[in-house]
């Protein structure tokens, strides 16, 4: 649709190549392209990163899955929407972190996590996809706001950025549960979960309008998704 | 004490450099090191990037500042402490996600953060220091908990990396509070704030031990630091 990859398959397996495999703790390594769509599905925020005259510069940015790709905006004046105009390489790294692991040691206690390294070639979206890629990212983001506000002017089209990184080579990492340590006597092991949150609304100053129908959506949306699966519901 | 340089005062301000100067939105930067300060005691995990045959590798990683340092720990066998012998050209940016932000137009709308990212290269911390800094590390992310486990054996020390970063070049982006917007006829506009919310303990099956003490300070510092200042009692 965004003329990217088409999705895979939540059954099918991601590649393997050097970049992709995991050194450290092999075993918390996922190969379940449902687990990827999961953790993507489960945070708002990527950390982007390109390298400028040597230097790695990591940026968090809204983002959104469309099909086998993540798309995240920007303002078209920004270092990255330049870059991409010949295509820029980037790592996107999307991290949710879901609980603190109490061991028998610190040295063997963790956190539980969920995250994605995504490796590829960020290259802009043009035409009607762009329109449609910026639709997908703001429900991603704030589900329902599309329908209650105005379509973007094209000045407002013409001074945004999209970019698309194909999820073609990432590596899937996750840590659920409990403590690995068998009990022992005297000493609490165990864990406890981490979730986002989202608060109630505050209306602005001088507004009479009742608070949104998109706002319950973004409730719905944290209720159901920003937590580790095994706490959801 | 880790060898690193020393704090700054809280009222001082960031030096400006051409890598940490902020081109869009200008105004969201920040040259406080209490707010710098303030975004690093706000976040668990910090996103640390550096360049491996030209392609950014971006890892989140649990950190905590000592004096003006960040301080990350790592298997020795890792990637990133085998580069830091020699001192590894790294950037860690940290990212707290505040709240969405609902405008007159979804142009305008964005989300309230606060991020810090800082350049520098990344050097391994060896001695006393090192076992300091473990403490701090810990301290940080299950604090009390130190005191309730065994000291960390001379194996345990061996396999683990301490890597500190200096704060010493380092930009401050913050987006607080509601809309810009003037309230407009017929459309809810405000926000919503985000935290991090600790859920119930789980004790791990077949332990006998009452919760620790350690779990109820973890909680107090979610409940304290683990929201937008705004937000705060």
């Amino acid at each position: 649709m965004v003329g990217m990859s088409t999705a895979h398959s939540e059954e099918e397996l991601l590649e393997v190549t050097p970049k992709t495999e995991v050194n450290r703790v092999p075993e918390y390594q996922s190969h379940k392209v449902s687990d990827l769509y999961d953790v993507l599905d489960s945070a708002l925020v990527a950390h982007i990163a390109y390298v400028r005259d040597g230097v790695p510069i990591v940026i968090p940015m809204g983002f959104a899955r469309i099909d086998n790709a993540l798309v995240i905006h920007g303002s078209s004046g920004a270092g990255m929407s330049l870059l991409a105009r010949e295509g820029v390489t980037v790592t996107a790294t999307v991290t949710v972190l879901d609980g603190l692991v109490y061991e028998e040691s610190l040295f063997a206690s963790s956190l539980n996590y969920r995250s994605a390294m995504i490796f590829g070639s960020a290259t802009l979206v043009e035409g009607e996809a762009k329109l449609e890629a910026l639709r997908v990212i703001s429900e991603r983001l704030m589900p329902g706001r599309w329908d209650e506000t105005p379509e973007p002017t094209k000045k407002e089209m013409a001074a945004t950025s999209v970019l698309s990184i194909p999820l073609d080579e990432v590596s899937v990492k996750l840590r659920g549960g409990g403590p690995d340590c068998d009990p022992i006597e005297g000493l609490w092991t165990g864990h406890v979960p981490i979730s986002m949150t989202l608060g109630e609304a505050r209306t602005a100053p001088g507004v009479q309008a009742p608070v949104s129908d998109s706002v319950r959506q973004a409730h719905e949306l944290f209720e159901r998704q920003m937590c580790a699966p095994d706490d959801r519901e």
